[in-house]
């Protein structure tokens, strides 16, 4: 039962052709969502203001395609995330505009590049190997509508290049930092700056690093009060709550 | 060497007392904040625009105190966490308006109470046993210059409670949402608003929470993409990223 | 906004008091609980047919007399787990006829002794270490209106214990395997009766066993598929389900 | 010695032919089961009412297809996970109307489609990703004899969709609820239902997920009182317990 | 029903006086262990030959006292262990003669020194801080007929301190090897020896030893193929195991 | 070095060659191994009496061929363990009489077939699954001079299994048991008999069993007290301190 | 801005081209680099004194070998760490005389082959599958300009090998000890020398190795005090800071 | 048999009142200390050239003393780690010139202050919390005849501070750095020195920082080459590590 219907019982109950128990009785049944109470739990992109996303990982290149094709008859912009080649190629067949990024998986379709954002999200990676999330995160912020600088490869063994780079990272409003191995980088760039520093640990590393581990609980442990963390790798979801913040 | 002894040296410069050679040979050698370059770095506080914190933990009584004294002839407001009663006791006797919440431990002097936040920041606990760390979130926000709306005691058991504030929680600029055992109430929080949701796992529960590692994982994990997590029990932490947002 | 203000909203609609329109927009923006639909979220307790439980950790003695107490007015029975000795005195001295269980820090109000469970319960602990965890379990099925056949330290290393009461666990409807150390009961009793059995690990033992974990991993494991777990010492829990069983 | 044999020998003790002494040494050296008091440990399958259940993983194509027949000699219904194509093939061409469901390798030969279940098993699942392990739930339960209701992708971060289903879910006997990432799901459903609620954490997830652990870990925390949990992945135990339940 | 009544039942079968059919179905039903099979179960420390055992932990000491009087009226020898110095006391009030360790809490009494075990096992421990679990060790060894050669304080990073007792180690049937921190001993002596070694890990250490998993896992990957491992701490297994290997 | 040598030294001392000094210094410097006291150590596997084991895994097909064929030089049994198929073939072209075992990778030459071992070993797994490591087992504890009982595929979900085999493992010296998932059976086996057992968890699992990880914590946490543990899938190991137990 | 145009800037200051305020600011300003003050930290290499290094692993084999070029135009020796075949034979082609070394994926081209380091650095295995660590550690260390024992294959369950070698360890200046398993090694090591001991914990070995854990953790736990750790596999990194000691 | 006996028995053999092969066997059965090899094993402290040191946890305040007491009869400096005050009593009782320092529980009586290290030692801890621990650290490699330069306090979140104590920092020949919660200060320190880094781990944190564990990964995956690692809290094993390189 959706608002039309509720109206229509609500005329029902005015012209006295439905008794008040009985419409008390039929909405007190209703699923949740028809009587339109839940109408912007339902389209959450469009609450959130955000394009549409699609995980790709364990679809089908086909479900993937036609997914993004779908999508696109009700927005501008989307966001396809952990898309492999096949994927990759079956959108382009039928969405020739969609760009792709083979580091990191993700691919967006960027029609309305309006800015919403009011500043400049920085997008820092510690190491070379850190560049597939932070381009994850880069492309979504993007797409979002941000300006994004993205500042990569500035490890904290070599603190001058962070040292170098000292006005555009406090030039951001918000800041997404990207670091495996031993996850330092968010400390040192949270010292730094007053923004929100939001930090990435990634799997980059080997042996002690247990897949990210080591970064993750590093980045937990900052000693700067002003640093989140977001799940190893998910430089989409860092973006996410950047371009959430950046638009306040 | 300050800015005022730097502008010195170029001035002998100027006047030829300095050879160039040996002004180039000095300031290569100067530590790194007495060029002033580090003079934001230096007063972090004043950088961030947050009121000098201490952490109690680890202190005597005696240090508490005396801290606090000193900070406060610069500040008007300072915050203490994870203060004992003992610590309380020590620092109302030299500061009698410092206020103490026993159940966090959290203590502050909140004289100047200008609302710089432009927002609400919604302050959400899950069960009553998460009320300590939601509340050391709640008198850090609200001493950071922020007006906060503390929601206690809705669990994802019973979501009615939940759907009951759903209006005052999307009214919020920014969302902190303490949860132990299971850490699920941040996801589906996340899935209401559109603001940005911290999320504080704490280490409420018993054998398989692990402490709080179970909560921590279940945030790390979140479904919803607005989600970003601080460690175990930090409500402070927490409530400081939420003010520097919330300012924005 | 209540079912009788639901009411009284939908006789306004009708008397032409209210226009359709207007009643529509009150009602999209109503607190969800308060159109009645939560109502059974609201009384867990009733809808579950459950008496209601206090979790004692955590409260004060003086807290837990007094919420004793109140739900005494509504509930003839009500469990209290977790209660330390002082909370026990405290709630004694305003309900005298409440029993303490010193092992398992359980306390019960058991005034309605009718028994709405169909079968028996099968309570079983593994070594006399896990008593404590088999007690709070039986104090709670019991509570629950359940028959309960309490069979206490039967280890699977003296297999014949086990054998020489197979009537009994045979004759259960459902069955609790309280089991701490490698956590094995639960799989040899899944193997011997055709009904659900609810596995609880229990936090003894020492080194290796790493307060309960051994025996959770050891029951999430088990090669008898009419095994489910809950969390570590969580007699309550189990206990809470297999009267959901029972009253099938 | 089976149940044939120890009445042939009570016989020569009646008859004399046996003393008894040699009968007593006789009878005290016989493999437990062939005195038939283990008979109903041997027919499990009998003993639980349930399908024959073969595990296909680690066993060649070969091996599954004679087994599947040799099961089919004695039972109407059987029951194989964890199949891959290949043994499915080879299955099929043994037994034709062998159903096969690639999702979850499970695999059924469902001749008798008797429903001993008394009510509903809703088979519930939080995202896409999660429907192959909710697909094995359903498979078994349906093979097992129970009228099943699936209802899949219907996670916490939109809570709206999970109460458009809530009729569906509460008018359940059994709730099996499969969920990865931060595993939530459960919790909700059990706060919304009073059925008991089982359930089954996935290893979907990347990151801290930790293949499943995170999920796990946050359902044996579950702040709702009527759940419990069985292995990772493990939809058809699940299933399994929810049909003991749903017979009694 | 025991062997006895067994036999009165053939006894009446023969005679007439039970019918087969009669005698068969009281068969079935009896409890296992009253048909004697499973004597031998019920009486465990005779089967193995060995005095018996109390764990002192979580028992008090009342219990414990009571205990050790009537178990002392079926064995010469007991053992308890994990006993605190009340405990001890309140043994010795009733038993003069029981002995006291208090590094390890060991009690024992000891009236049959007769030794079964036909060689010597060797304690060895590798600090003075392991000391503790290697006399349960001792003390158990002891008072299960064993001769028993106690090295300790023999670590690998003063190999020599081993070197000079090769001669006493080598001479053993089996070899009992106790070591917290690293756990490196067992691998060393198992280098040095034919004889079966059994690793003790103690949860000696601090920081990554992680109250003994450090050691643990090290003995568990010894490069020496003669060792096997117990639970952490548990002194008293490695020595009961070693007086099993030491009396064939 | 050498003893030749060191004779030498000694016979050039008794002529005066050599003052008895310098003679001191030499010897002081001598590598250990040289003098002979180390010759023992030298010769492992004329030490332990065993043949000569090869690790297969990481060695080239070339490498383990030729090595086999070394050893065989010296020794007329050997043992391979975790020989991949074309490891196998190598070996057999220069070794045709050499045995593979394609379950577990096992390979041996079994020239010489003396029973050195007093007793049986019994070699118990609890699932199919487990034969791999099962198997193993049973190849090295026959060529290292052992009868073997091999039982496989008794689970503790099916005791009656378990039971009808009784006579069989309590007639074994050493009991050798190999369990994955729970790894449960240990210590049912050890409360049934007398003899040492040792326990093998094997990988065998999904989900929560973490590779073994299950199984290993609960045989670490065995109640029965005659149980000790070797490495995960380690079948070797076990069967390798099996076989100096049953020659003792 | 460099030394060159500060030195500029000092001239035009003194020769009154620019204003000394002029001058504050344009200083103030700059990227630190570009200062001078950080010249050191930008040319790590040189301020290590080290050849340039590249990690190989996550790069294609055509930019290590375009990278492997580049460096050589300002070094004479390189090291890359972590290449595979296709990356040798790459390099190869360009700098033909560029050694690889399978075994670990090392490759170096050593063209000054100078020796820096003052004593000798002993590099340790434990057993041959710990070989391609210590191979890495044994070609970084001579890249860099040390001598280099290298004695493989002495595990600490034949002590005496180790024994026989101990001439050649207790010469070295530095030792660096590769194991895995149970690691072990170092700490018997680290009691017969008196040099800085520097363990590599190798991801050598299988089930509770747990890839490496078990090993790195005995190493952390070494009762010798001379002893520090790297991470897993971490066998450059061993052999760098044992250059730098060796250089002291 | 000692030097002395060795010198007899060779003189024996000399004057032939011993034959060669008669002192052959002798020899060969020696324990290995005895003929001398073995002395710098068993003075490790002569060996390694360190003053004695003491663990007092787990020893009593009279066992320390003595200790202490005895040691200063052949050494003239000597340490105490983890001693507790009472310890501290004791021990000055006797030894009236023993320094205590409470917040390390270090003690030490430091006689001999010759200097015998090459260069300075930093150490370096990251907060005022990690101070203890460097305080052992700074007592540890003063005692051991090193000039230290402790710079407490300068964390990664205030990189100035760091920066302002660059010379300091690279005038060292070995730096220390303590740090807890998540260790990210030995990587920055790296990266500006060419010295070897130790890092310690510090138990400092809550939560997340798992006693440590979060430091520790983040140490043994530092991106700076030149830092190796010890156990969490270990501030005297790295000290003990730095003296040894800074008398190279």
């Amino acid at each position: 039962m959706d608002q039309r219907q509720l109206r229509k019982l609500l005329e029902q109950v005015k012209s006295g052709e439905v008794e008040v128990g009985a419409a008390l009785d039929r909405m007190r049944n209703l699923p949740f969502e028809d009587l339109g109470f839940a109408k912007l739990d339902h389209h959450r992109a469009l609450r959130h203001g955000m394009p549409e996303v699609v995980f790709g990982k364990g679809k089908t290149a086909e479900q993937v395609a036609k997914l993004a094709e779908h999508l696109l008859s009700e927005s501008r912009n989307i966001l396809i995330t952990r898309a492999d080649p096949a994927m990759a190629e079956s959108v382009r067949e039928r969405v020739p505009d969609a760009e792709y990024f083979p580091l990191s998986g993700a691919m967006r379709v960027w029609r309305d590049k309006t800015v919403t954002g009011k500043g400049t999200i920085a997008v820092i990676s510690a190491g070379t190997s850190d560049i597939p999330v932070a381009e994850e995160a880069k492309v979504t912020a993007e797409v979002m509508g941000n300006r994004v600088d993205a500042i990569f490869d500035i490890g904290v063994a070599g603190i001058h290049r962070l040292m170098s780079n000292r006005d555009r990272i406090t030039a951001a409003r918000v800041v997404v930092v990207c670091a495996g191995m031993e996850g330092a980088l968010p400390s040192v760039v949270g010292g730094l700056v007053s923004a929100p520093v939001i930090a990435v640990p990634t799997s980059v590393g080997y042996g002690a690093s247990f897949n990210g581990l080591a970064a993750l609980l590093g980045m937990l442990n900052s000693c700067a009060s002003n640093v989140t963390v977001v799940n190893i790798d998910n430089g989409f979801g860092a973006a996410y709550v950047a371009s959430l913040i950046n638009r306040l």
